[in-house]
């Protein structure tokens, strides 16, 4: 017995912060799109494979969580033989750790696909949560770009599958080597300038938050914010910066990439990525996809600090509202790019891989903007209604409940308390029931059901408010023997989808 | 810096004991399986519903770990500002917290189903895993046994679904308040009996496990295992004994009904619980489910402590080889009953509920034993070889897969290093790919691709083994003109999945 046992009986319901119970509205709508894309990964020769939710901490990257603030971004706890275990913060570090402990049995190249919760252990805010569902790709052991490019027509294919029209999405295609070229070129070559090299890289991160003037203080002598901090910024010159801001402020490749030849002509890596760009640009292009779907765009920097060589986003570029009334572009719903590092940590050597992430909720609310979720609309169960609850009155409930849930309709008989018929109806009303059974003594003794069409009674007795509107409803009812009883539910659930359809149609 | 990070570079890849990867085999088998429990759950009114992973401590009905052993039984740990949380151990107790917590925006009755990976910190062992799938369906706030016949009516229509056959399944039905009535019958009600009961309920529930024999002695004197180990007994006398095994062994309800009833006549809710077992049986032979599917059946006995009226129990009842090679009744995939005290922890008024389980990897066992899972096969893709590395050949070989590919053929192109072809006709046998499409510079100059069927070659080349079977198996590959590439494949496919339907219809 501890001090938290002695707490008041009654238990407060709460989630814990950072968290959400997920309703079924959006649990459909993520199976409907999970499926369309695994359906479009299978086309591509993809299969599943799914890692448990923990790692042991080492494996994620991590090290032992820092003392003094445990837990620091991942949530991590102390197993019984004294091991650190972390809940996965995303979905590649647990493949990496999945292919070099199974080297020998997988067959390389390796494509593979999964969907999962992932887990940070930050500050919640608004929107920020700290479960949520990535659905990633990766193809391991292949050296050649032709990867990346797979990778970018599989984005592609996965969005129009799920709806989004051709020039509502774009996916863009940049390469760590040709930064790494520009960094060379203007003079941060060399491993004693890594730490100023990573100042860069963090400043252009912040290309689209501060746009390129922000940028260009964080790449100079420093920026203030809004509040007055400062943060330092990497000491480059004007000529320096100038260079840097040339590259990410690419807009249109054909058009500048012979200068961009020309700034990284020399360095050890630049022109290796530049022509690893060409090449993906050429490899989709033969397969159809043109620079309105696949777009080499240096201004993608997203991650840029992570991967190796190419890196890829999925922009969604139609306008969306924001929630200060403000006209944007949706935008990234996903990137990822070459990572030929991760799963070489386990292993004695190079183990080349490439991937991308979808972030599911981010892109299920870009569905939804467009109405592209929810095609298959979920109809409400018929409620056969309790009249009596003698075992020969619920025996016949529960019969015609059955043979409805057997002819393929979806129904259910009233489970709550029965004695208060009003009850029951309100039920109906607010679940949204089509159709309600109604059988009391009088009919069970004859055979018969009444079937009230509650669509179309709500329907008429909204049009007709003024003159006795629920005696005139009853035309929305019908008397029929049990033994049409699901021919007749049938018949009137059929008719309610067509007034759906055509009210759906005349918009 | 601490120690850990003095380690030697190379990281060793290693699961958390206790913890798996799943191969794409069982993934596929896993969500054919859950997609069609939701469609009979669907039909039967169910809506979905998810909570997240993690769960206030004391929300899950266990309190703070114990400092000594921490995390006992639960996977616990403390956030930053103080409050304990824990991995969910299964998917109830988060439904109650869920409830409770939007009583006032829930209709009930409630009927909802989910699942979702539960988590148990106990030492890993063969066959014993910490973090497992569930599948629950539940109805909160439907006070009368009704609902607790549509739950069995639900698990007979669910196990029907999944293409157990009538007579291979058995749902079974007890409740918790006739075994309640025995006990009070043998002089063991009142609140100052509790420790005493607690020990029977515990001793019944060892009943799969010692038979009768060895439940008799844990009620009686106690009980010495094979180790030598003493298990103190509840200290029954010989009569009572009896009593209590005449209960959990009534083999055919309807004969042992009115010995029942007489021994559990006077008891505060001995006949209520008998009443309510006859009420559940003639409701679900009403609708059609006779005693072959859904069977009054005292010996269920798991799960009794925990719950406060009906329990049962899904129970497989054909044969199967367990691993010493004897053969065994394949046992319960999953059960439930009625809870009514888990919601009302967090409320200031009863909350009954009813809901059951479904052991998710437990059942796809059995379904595998039964050849039930797999049926929408899965093909390999069509490997698309690599002879030449330049842009012109790689974007031709990329267009020929993407046109595989958008004709609904999965397909993919050889990703690793195809300097050496056998490399790429090693991985097609591997990964059983059905057809190898090759193209070198002399067919790329004349517009025309080879197309390898490489089953046929396979089977040709094992039959003549004897006869320089490389050149025989040759007659399965056609040259047809780039054109004609998709018809052709499909051709072959087509073939190909003749070919197996003919085999598996031999069988």
């Amino acid at each position: 017995m501890n001090d938290k046992q002695k707490k008041p009986q009654k238990l407060k319901a709460r989630l814990p912060r950072g968290f959400v119970d997920r309703a079924a509205g959006d649990i459909r709508a993520v199976n409907e799109m999970t499926a369309k894309i695994r359906e479009v990964y299978e086309h591509y020769g993809f299969d599943p494979v799914e890692t448990p939710l923990f790692e042991y901490t080492d494996a994620l990257g991590k090290f032992l969580p820092d003392s003094d603030r445990p837990n620091e971004g991942v949530f991590s706890l102390q197993d019984d033989d004294e091991q650190w275990m972390s809940l996965r913060y995303d979905l590649t570090a647990p493949l990496a750790r999945h292919v070099a402990e199974n080297f020998n049995e997988i067959q390389l190249p390796y494509r593979t696909y999964r969907a999962g919760y992932v887990f940070r252990n930050e500050k919640p805010g608004p929107g920020r949560f700290r479960q949520f569902m990535q659905f990633d790709a990766d193809t391991v052991g292949a050296p050649g770009v032709q990867a990346d490019a797979e990778m970018c027509m599989m984005m592609a294919d996965t969005l129009e599958a799920l709806g989004i029209k051709r020039g509502d999405y774009v996916i863009r295609v940049n390469n760590r080597k040709v930064l790494d070229g520009v960094l060379e070129a203007i003079g941060l070559g060399g491993d004693d300038k890594a730490g100023q090299r990573l100042n860069v890289l963090r400043a252009i991160d912040k290309l689209d938050k501060f746009g390129p003037e922000g940028v260009a203080l964080l790449l100079g002598p420093g920026r203030k914010d809004e509040s007055g901090d400062f943060t330092k910024g990497a000491g480059l010159d004007q000529a320096q910066i100038d260079k840097v801001l040339f590259f990410v402020g690419i807009a249109d490749y054909a058009e500048s990439a012979g200068q961009l030849a020309e700034l990284v002509a020399g360095t050890s890596k630049g022109g290796e990525g530049v022509e690893e760009l060409n090449f993906i640009g050429a490899l989709v292009a033969s397969a159809g996809y043109q620079s309105d779907r696949i777009k080499i765009d240096p201004s993608v920097v997203r991650g840029l600090e992570y991967y190796t060589g190419p890196v890829y986003e999925a922009e969604l570029s139609f306008d969306v509202t924001n929630e200060k009334g403000e006209k944007v572009v949706f935008g990234s719903v996903g990137g990822g790019g070459r990572y030929d590092g991760l799963v070489s940590r386990f292993m004695g050597q190079p183990v080349p891989a490439t991937g991308f992430s979808i972030g599911v909720s981010r892109l299920m609310t870009a569905l939804k903007n467009l109405g592209k979720l929810g095609a298959s609309e979920v109809t409400e169960p018929v409620l056969v209604t309790v009249m009596d609850g003698d075992v020969e009155a619920m025996g016949r409930y529960q019969k015609m409940t059955q043979a409805l849930r057997a002819a393929g309709i979806r129904a259910e008989m009233f489970q709550g308390n029965w004695k208060k018929f009003g009850n029951q109806l309100k039920y109906a009303d607010r679940r949204g029931c089509p159709v309600a059974i109604i059988q009391g003594g009088d009919e069970r003794a004859t055979g018969v059901v009444q079937i009230k069409d509650l669509i179309e009674g709500k329907r008429l007795s909204g049009e007709i408010e003024d003159n006795a509107s629920w005696r005139e409803a009853r035309v929305a009812q019908e008397t029929v023997p049990e033994a049409d009883l699901v021919a007749k539910v049938r018949e009137i659930l059929a008719v309610q989808a067509e007034d759906r359809k055509r009210a759906s149609d005349a918009q």
